[in-house]
């Protein structure tokens, strides 16, 4: 994956993470997306402004992935930050979840948080719990329920959490 | 307490609330909201389009509190409620936050409504900490310093669940 870089994400990257980012909230496995979202009204939901930040993963001139971050929520609580990444079906097994994970806790290291919350990792969705750990997140706690999930029903959402 | 009815707020409430909320607010002990927030752009942050609701509490046509309430996802998480309540300072130890609270849980009920979440109690914040777990909810974790309490510094924020 050396050939892979991440960099900043562009007005007109958007139409190469459109793809990927619909064909995922049309699975509507592992986020809680409206469902009714056209490339128009997609883009704000993926796109953060300052202090925020949206990156695409690319390996010559192909995104293969993006990920979004910046702070959980305003006022007293902007220290701690949040993201949500996603990977091109095609590019899957390559590294590139995990590259763009790396990313998003050296970039709120870089920026001074105080740590990384996940608000809604689905409980089912393992391989993104299991890269998450991986990197020293942990589970603080499971909401019941929380999601449905089209293949497994209703399942938790765990709210993970980093210190940095 | 027998005088107070809860009613559907209106836009006009807006000019009967923001004082309580950007009083709330302006103290940053117990809701990350942005800081800077006037009349005008606070509106949104409080009122709730549907198929949320926001309500007033109101006694002899004095607004004592508000709540705030919806689905806390979209997609495949919006069979999950959420909710906010504030209560002006004048009317504070007369009962308004449970009413509130009761409201609150009640109209989920009664919406189908799986269960209520709410995503970042303070943990400093005793008073409603108590007040819903006396309703049955529960902490099913704990954010560590995830909040910057001007009074306690960093403290935790609960993530607290009902199910329905």
């Amino acid at each position: 994956m050396s050939d892979v870089r991440i960099r900043a994400a562009t007005e007109a990257d958007w139409s190469r993470i459109w793809p990927f980012f619909a064909a995922t909230v049309r699975a509507g496995e592992t986020y809680a997306f409206p469902m009714d979202l056209t490339a128009e009204t997609g883009r704000p939901w993926w796109f953060a402004s300052p202090p925020g930040c949206t990156v695409v993963a690319e390996a010559d001139g192909v995104v293969l992935g993006s990920a979004t971050m910046g702070p959980n929520r305003p006022g007293h609580g902007d220290h701690i930050g949040t993201a949500s990444f996603m990977v091109a079906p095609a590019a899957r097994g390559r590294g590139v979840g995990r590259l763009l994970a790396e990313h998003v806790v050296a970039w709120h290291r870089e920026q001074g948080y105080r740590g990384v919350q996940f608000n809604a990792v689905v409980e089912t969705n393992t391989a993104a719990v299991a890269l998450w750990q991986s990197l020293g997140f942990e589970i603080v706690g499971t909401v019941p329920g929380a999601f449905r999930s089209p293949q497994h029903g209703y399942v938790g959402l765990h709210v993970m959490f980093l210190p940095l």
